[in-house]
């Protein structure tokens, strides 16, 4: 069997998740891991695997089926994807929402020029929760979604309680609202403001001295952050945020409810979950399935940007279209 | 805006939840019903529409884009799809399971031979419940994947018991088992038995003067339907039964547990579950989207037999592309 080869590049805590999906894959292989750090530095996971220069990605372009982007979406993957795009199939994570179709045209154009496929906004949201959008909305169009986040860890969050004066750490968990979610799932599509749908806990480690009241003041009233949510702020030793707290669980709910019949008398739920023990790693394993979809679309010559929404689910599975009906339908 | 022409074969449960579903699509709209009735004998729900016999069908081909057929699997569409999918695009729900690998390289051949485009097996097991299983086994190949059904109401079990001597009329759903449900979103992956998993209430109007006692050991130890599970037998009046078990509701739970990381320490689940207070509605609605997602198919030259795991999810919705990329992605 001729293996799909991939190529990291970025190896932080998504980088590392590729890596280690790559090897449940048996149809892939890692082709190579490149960063902007010194590649002597880093310790890879995969046998016979090594780490470049990011310098060197383009001149081994030909060793590389796809090349899965783990930068971040602030900085890295607006600049990386269209860059890369120009010698390599992409996979990227660009999860900020509101700049995606700027980002999906930019790619497209580079993307068509260099016959080269991108899929882009890959991951769990936007990813899989788009997909459960869509179809539900679809299948129901008199109907309405919601979408929930956690309970999981926000970093971002984590790191805004960092930042304050007095703070040594810090872990923010996203919960969403029980009431919240039952009201939705009972069906009544009512309108939910942003404090009724989720709080905000926080696990903090104060500095030796610090003004254990301001730091809570702090970041109850944090706006966008903290300030439009019920916030509970916790204060626990270094060890205690080490032991309980260190782990990166995320997940959430996406759920859709709709009416049919006659006089739009029968109402239906259709709900999706994830828990996810560590959110990195779940990321990178839907980015790896999604890879395999580039590489394919690549091989047929249908180039371009593409999103979750543009591909055939078959495309993700290692199995042949006749052992999915088989199997799976 | 060009609307397409929907024609539905069959005017049970199902063609006529098609029909209510082609109103709520305003792409759509309702270009004939098709019967093996005497066509005035239908009353249709659809201002303007008109019934006809279904030896009229043919020579309609070139009035209708999509047709839709709400026939049975067991004797049907076996027969139908292949002989439809000559002259009409067409979308059936065929759900025998073990036949599907069958039925697809019949109709597919067909499809091919005369430029047309079916997609088979849609609905929501197989359908939704299928996608699902995919897209999970596809992000966590190591992993495992169960399905639960109901609480709902199965026709053929309800069916089976009104089969029996001294039964009047019944009612019988299947019921997962909390327990299981609970064990399997735990990710202890166990293997469950088929009593493990479901059990079946049944309500049963018995004919005046009948053994009671017969017929609910008939019902319990009837093979196949009822002696692999834990079953339980009230018997009502036919009133009951008409005011409380009158409804088609059912739904159901994909759940996909499976691990990553180094020492595959990091356990995930994802579940997928539907609440349907009217079975052969929501059924229609997916019958519906894909139709949609055949016409398509059918304008880009696409021929040939399709399952929901090969067509491109956007495909099903009357967005664009543009449109889902923002508010959806």
């Amino acid at each position: 069997m001729e293996k799909i080869r991939i190529g990291i590049l970025g190896y932080g805590n998504l980088g590392r998740g590729v890596e280690l999906s790559v090897a449940q894959n048996p149809d892939m292989v890692l082709a190579g891991v490149f960063t902007r750090r010194d590649p002597a530095l880093l310790t890879l996971q995969t046998p016979g695997a090594a780490a470049y220069h990011i310098d060197k990605a383009v001149q081994m372009q030909d060793a590389i089926d796809v090349l899965i982007l783990c930068g971040g979406s602030a900085t890295d993957l607006p600049v990386q994807t269209p860059e890369f795009t120009r010698y390599f199939n992409t996979v990227d994570s660009f999860d900020t929402h509101a700049n995606i179709p700027g980002h999906y045209s930019t790619v497209d154009a580079i993307a068509k020029a260099s016959d080269k496929v991108s899929v882009i906004s890959v991951g769990w949201d936007p990813g899989m929760f788009s997909l459960n959008r869509m179809y539900a909305g679809a299948v129901l169009p008199n109907g309405k979604d919601y979408t929930f986040w956690g309970k999981g860890v926000s970093q971002g969050h984590s790191d805004a309680i960092r930042r304050i004066d007095g703070v040594q750490d810090a872990r923010q968990y996203t919960i969403p609202v029980q009431q919240a979610l039952d009201a939705v799932r009972s069906g009544g599509q009512p309108e939910l403001t942003t404090r009724e749908k989720h709080t905000r806990e926080c696990f903090v480690v104060a500095k030796a001295g610090a003004d254990l009241k301001k730091i809570e003041e702090e970041i109850k009233t944090m706006p966008k952050y903290f300030a439009d949510y019920d916030t509970t702020v916790h204060f626990i030793s270094q060890q205690e945020l080490d032991e309980k707290h260190s782990g990166i669980p995320h997940g959430g709910f996406v759920i859709h409810t709709g009416v049919t019949g006659k006089n739009l008398e029968h109402h239906h739920v259709i709900e999706y979950s994830l828990t996810l023990e560590s959110n990195p790693e779940f990321t990178a394993s839907v980015l790896v399935a999604y890879a395999r979809a580039a590489y394919r679309l690549a091989k047929e010559g249908s180039y371009g940007a593409k999103t979750v929404l543009d591909i055939p689910p078959a495309y993700l599975s290692a199995k042949s279209g006749a052992e999915l009906r088989a199997e799976l339908l």
